[in-house]
């Protein structure tokens, strides 16, 4: 048992279900096996810039069954900004990175566990870098488009949360003659309404990586109508686009933001196109807050331990990942290696024409 | 046993959780305790007016288990339209309320079981005493503002759903140090928001009972923040007012309509007054769709054996209600005296206050 | 506001979901509402009869929304004894009430709030007489069964996970042609068996208050299957006792508990009467468990701020209580009233009986 | 388009959730993309010997959405018999195989896709491969040990039915001081209660493929009291074996079957060891009615549409998979190679003891 480290843990980028659970597994590994200190830095690479450092000592107490399903993070995080390009009150950007380097130093980390997406790695990896910080990275996105990982922290539990909204949605659509929409998060990823698409039985699902003809999603709207059907279910990813542009282009001129909201948009469309009824639920932030499903939290529990291994046989710039019922890891860059569903050779879209649900083009198999 | 009787069944108005295990009571009970037929109305009254009359025997295989714990309703409902007044293709509108009527005699109806909230039981009334129509009056309504009973049909489930997005939201609004905004269903009453409010743990409760002051709200939120809290939840009511009216013009402005979307509104008004990030979320429509809570379930199950048990005793105009651990009866004009939730002698609010709860006025307790 | 009282909070027998929703509504009114300091007492009068005092104090901390939707209590409770008659080591009964009314006197408390069942109650009243302590009661109890009130604290939470259980059974009964057994908890009150059965569509519901006759069961079960039903969902409340008493004497004679276990002697008496294939589960502590549903969360938030409204009044000696949609208060010494369920007159006997479930007796409406 | 086909589809073996999913996937495949004729075949292979022959033709109607999140198999299922080895009513065994076979015939089957475990699929290649039947198999099985596959329709279902009681059981447990003893299912393979144990957090885990010492056990347990904690999780597999054999002779002596019941020998033994209160929950059929999570209904859509892909594409004698995201296709004899967890290079027991949870024997790591 190799005494005496002290290693740091933070969170960054968006929330998801799941980071308490690799907190608590980091905590207990380091403890327990190997008889070190944790310091649980606030707020992600925030926490760093003030001074004092703000952390917390993470004990035993930490890593009890109630922190592991928990949602949220117990450190905080932000997406406040690029710290080489800090934004500054006056407007301006300013490279903070060597305060943050110092952070640790004050800390006396021997090496740091980063939990983050793939933007935040790219900064904590530039950061260790520059710093010589011994650094293992944590992957978690409930986008699920980290290639070198089967699976990303809290995607488990946003497709669940994303399911369930279906289900709710599907007998009130039946019991009205309705056409539902419901938009859910992924950013440029399709993932989550893949999935929760296919398991929830939607008849349309539009993704970011196909765009969509509004005119083929009304078709198929109405064959359903023609063969008895009442209703329609689609799933809409928050940065889906159609065809021509004109609907991304109608959600600028609203207002809207790059995620999020287009949804009423298509809405709209469809009810002048089909003539149908339709509602529009955003699903929202519900999907990055639930209480972590089991895999979310095992694999986090895996991803916690297997991140100390890490540090303790000094194997550095490495991204710990899931790959055949098994954790392991690799190197660090592969984190920016993002994997969108794409219209060959996957399984999900493939799964999803096959069970005759319309993905937005006329492409069939 | 007396037997040969035909009784018809439908739901009118917006649909909610319980509505199938209502229809499954309704047929259990008079084919099992009176060996009656029994005719489910598709639609509404809409099923009624259409030639032949839009409807389906109801046989012992929609009394099974999963229907009582299925959403929607079997049988389709709609909010179509007065059929006083009814909505033409031309504009005009029509008294078509004898074609309803004939639609009963041409089933061959006994007795009308309807289920359905205030504004349906007043259309099933005045239609019951024109047409002499024997009827009995199911309360259901996700409102819950039937005075007359303790509960109605899909109120239950309705507060379920807004409270598990209450415990989704509050980690991820910890997470992010954000003020989160939760637009619930309720129409012009204030029982949704208030008890998914109060189970929930938001901090800020808005009702359409008690008009809000943003500067109150505002400063709840900031002496919040001032005391260490670093997040806020708001659960506002889709029909909630601002005293000045100036959010309400506001909304319409932005195209609002009268229920939903306001909720939007008071986020960028409470981030401009406080700083505070905000996000927010309208749940919508799974709030009617959820799986039936067991309360939902049983309640209902009561509601439909009782209903066929008064048309069994003759007693005609009647709503069945839920009072002090029994089902009861009460007469059917009950049904239109709402209760919405008041600022005195309540238990909701006065809970609410005393867990510390901004409700948006200046009031204490 | 009266500024200076110290009040002790204590939880008392089993414990169930909703606890912790009440001592986090008393310490939020004490605080808030009146600036009081609170106390709570770990183990229920434990806590008392130890030296030092076994407590800790409770603040605004205690009171978060986290607190309110977590299971259990955060003070511990214990059966360990009646302090009238407390069992000693040497195997000997002694008077420890002294001492626990000592307790409260160390600690200065001017009011104490206990939260407890029926047995717990009458306790603590007597020793509140002896000892002059102002005291409150709360009501928990997942039986259901204190007649003062429409219901106590983790009801709502027992029959959800009950029914949750019979919602899993049920398909997989009907995939292998099984009758399915599940045992409930509830005492000598058949209130859980009762509510859950007519909530997941049992086919047959015993209960303690109705003794039921093994021949009537396996003729209704195989009255099923010659209706070309090919399963059967038999749900039995723990404290079950058939007509003849043979099934209990063959429990005791196994070694079974009065509470807990008679499931098995029931499923081997159907797999022998019916030739039917039968499993048995017997559910136990995860009804006392689980996350609290939202009324038992309501519910707690509004005994918790009127037990503290009153301390404030001066009204002691008594138990808040639902009522019509209200909290009220009645004299504390309704909780020993115990409300079984009864053949007559009663909502969920009719209503069971009205959709055709069996109870086990041959009597029919 | 390859018209004109008939395929046959059948469920075998012990249910779980998600097969609905996959007859579904199947149904929409075969006609959606193929235009075939799907016939259910009922109760597995007892369909086909069944005169005459138990079956009824699947159409659209069986691929809805509600289809796919139900629980169980709408075509049931047995596991009443090797055909090769039938028991007759004498007594007495004898081989049907050819009986089963003629039923493929007179059904008019171009292919048969099976859905069931590693025993199942053992039975139905001999069949097919007797019978020159085109046979693809798709491996269902909540123990999650066929090696070939990253996960089988169930298992990810019954981890969650699983986790869910660990999350219940562990308030009350902490509320009253207590052990908490869960027994859950996975007949020779800890899979279950490993996944389950992690995610809820449990102290001790148990499983087949590591024979536990209970002194070891004790010993763990008492030491976690030392330390302060006043309760312990134990999960155990239903399989589970005690190094000395005691327990499980124990066990049998009496009365208990190979499968399920050793939870509470466990628990005496835990009991008198320590001297701790002890309950024992043993989890049963809940773990394989649950309606199935998204993953389940994901890849049960999955495997359902490859199957299908497969019989057009004429590879027969295979068995679908999951690997590395995708679904793929592997020769049918890997659905007989098992995978127990193994005490080295296996993710989910490293991760275990990474947490500090103790496996019952006096490794650490």
């Amino acid at each position: 048992m190799s005494s005496g480290k002290t290693i740091g843990v933070l969170t960054s980028g968006g929330d998801c279900a799941g980071l308490n659970a690799v907190i608590r597994a980091v905590v207990a590994r380091a403890i327990l096996g190997y008889g070190w200190r944790v310091l649980g830095i606030h707020q992600g690479t925030q926490g760093l810039l003030r001074r004092p450092v703000d952390f917390v000592p993470l004990d035993l107490k930490c890593a009890d069954s109630a922190m592991a399903r928990s949602a949220g993070t117990m450190l905080g995080t932000t997406n406040r900004g690029d710290p080489f390009a800090y934004p500054m009150p006056d407007g301006s950007r300013k490279d903070r990175s060597e305060e943050i380097i110092e952070g640790c130093r004050l800390l006396g980390l021997d090496a740091l566990i980063g939990i983050g997406g793939d933007g935040s790695m790219a900064i904590l990896r530039r950061l260790a870098q520059q710093g010589n910080i011994p650094f293992v990275g944590v992957p978690k996105t409930i986008d699920n488009d980290v290639g070198a990982t089967e699976t990303s922290i809290g995607y488990d539990t946003a497709v669940m949360v994303a399911t369930e909204a279906i289900d709710r949605l599907q007998p009130t659509a039946a019991s009205h003659d309705r056409v539902m929409i419901l938009e859910v998060m992924g950013r440029d990823s399709g993932h989550i309404a893949m999935a929760a698409g296919i398991a929830g039985g939607a008849d349309v699902i539009l993704v970011p990586e196909i765009p969509y003809d509004i005119d083929v999603v009304a078709e198929h709207i109405n064959s359903l109508r023609r063969n008895g059907r009442n209703f329609a279910i689609v799933v809409v990813a928050e940065a889906v686009r159609d065809k021509t542009g004109e609907h991304v282009r109608l959600h600028h001129a609203l207002g809207g933001v790059t995620y999020g909201g287009i949804g009423h948009v298509l809405g709209d469309a469809i009810a002048q196109k089909t003539g149908a009824e339709t509602r529009v639920t955003v699903l929202g932030h519900v999907q990055r807050g639930g209480q972590p499903t089991w895999d979310d939290r095992m694999t986090a529990s895996a991803f916690g331990v297997h991140a100390v291994d890490l540090v303790a046989q000094g194997k550095f710039d490495r991204l710990v990942a899931w790959q055949h019922r098994r954790v392991v890891d690799v190197p660090l860059t592969a984190a920016f290696e993002l994997t969108p569903l794409t219209d060959f050779d996957d399984t999900l879209v493939h799964t999803a024409r096959g069970l005759g649900i319309c993905l937005g083009d006329s492409k069939t198999e």
